[in-house]
């Protein structure tokens, strides 16, 4: 089977972070800290957070984002039905311009789901 | 006491929402009942969505649409620690750009606990 | 009568536009000429162009921009129907987050049409 | 001759808009209803509406809605002088940071044309 | 005299900072401590860094950040060429869209030269 | 050695350019000119500015200006420590979300390094 778009994404991710790591200082590093602690487990839990990341990162429309979040929201535990209502929420906030974003968002998705070996 | 920042903001708005309601077409008012739909109780609770649309708004930085959904987080029993870790999120994934925004949302939320009385 | 959102806005930007040139380069004023120039007759003509200003202001969410277009849209002949379609594209391109905009867009709109005489 | 980037963007939009559909509930699909609605012949015809979702998505900067409405441009009878000047007000508006998007408008337009048998 | 731009602000930016703080958690106060780092003298001087947020900041239209570094550049000892041309450089990468801040940027510059007593 | 992202990023903008310049009226001409014209040295260097222009374009969050940025800050003299330091600026106004653009930002000035034979 051909690499898919989570293996993909995955991998180059991985790469370009050594890059970034070969020059970032300091405050890149404390950012990138703190980048991952809000998404913690804490007064909300992780599959909300997730879920936040998701939307937040659809309305802005970053693709590597929403697949970072994608990710996050499948291992977190989130269903077919919350992911869909998180995205109409971000379709309704930030309008049709969000479309070719929430496509490659379900794709994602409906990979991780098959991979997981979601029956449908 | 004068007016607060909730209350000037909500009587602004249903001002304004009827001089959009006089030009209004179809294409508007079903808009408006989409954006209404898409926060109800579903597989995801109202509260979540209250979140997802305050961080929504917060990383596209639109002070009256983060007043809506304080006041909807404040309705639907969002705790101070829940609001302040979406609020977190928000300011990790849309940057210092957000600052403005965050304390206006957290001068809402001040009031909004004042008005109903917490102690703090 | 008190002064309105048109008047408000009109005498603001000239005052600031004074300061603005008192410290203008070549670029800065460049810019402004290229600006003036894109909205007249041509090809397209100037009614047109003003609604494209107008939608791409609401997507953009400028208050200022979208009060300058909704003037420019009013001198130039735009109608009541066409007006409400063109910020319906925008309403749907751009989505929920382009609400508070839009009610001052109409807000401003409905006084033009009020300064102006027109019947409802 | 190799594929286009129309025929690449209209493939690939026709793959993922099914498995949008798969995933799809009531909101979703009435927010693609009132997408479809708003560029419409209506007190606008859709050739001034088309070039009102060109420039909404040239200064929103996505690629994709960008292609839709090119094509719509080309559907409707929009010629290279209005094309022109509506993507101008794209370019005044939003600056620099949309010239390379502008770029790949006009690479889709170059197609369409060529695809149509234009001559230059 | 009135109260300016700049002591209206900067006034505002303290009592809501206040409210700020009496809910911020451990990720809200370390990204604080991050956005105050960022712009101290290091490789690039702190000079050429409140420019970097300047323009950062007018090409994201925030007018509260554009006040900020707008002080921030004074207090380093940017000039007014110097200024004109990374406001330039904003403008034209953002487009005319920033043209209200823009002008609210110079306003404020305008009285913090007023203040410091520089001829004209 | 097979070919790199600057490469490709160059000869896809010098071939996409060649369409515009089929369909480019005065006014796109003048913006371009304008465009070009912002950069050069005055009373800023040219260094600072493309640093201003890199910064705008990672806050903007748009790959192909951030990589012509890249390439003028490694032409102007900018050094490793120097365009961390905007990097960090960048990140932190803009956020997480510029993470993906600073990635490939540095992925394009390592690769420059690399080809202008600097050691590690």
């Amino acid at each position: 089977m051909s690499e898919g778009v989570i293996e993909r994404y995955a991998s180059e991710r991985e790469r370009l972070n050594e890059i970034v790591m070969k020059y970032a200082g300091t405050s890149i590093k404390r950012f990138y800290g703190l980048d991952a602690r809000v998404y913690r487990d804490g007064a909300l839990p992780r599959k909300t957070k997730e879920l936040l990341g998701l939307v937040a990162s659809l309305v802005l429309r970053c693709d590597d984002c929403i697949k970072y979040h994608t990710i996050g929201c499948h291992e977190s535990g989130v269903e077919d039905a919350e992911l869909e209502e998180a995205i109409s929420i971000g379709l309704v906030v930030g309008g049709s311009i969000t479309i070719p974003h929430l496509r490659r968002a379900l794709e994602a998705w409906d990979e991780l789901r098959a991979d997981a070996g979601v029956d449908d």
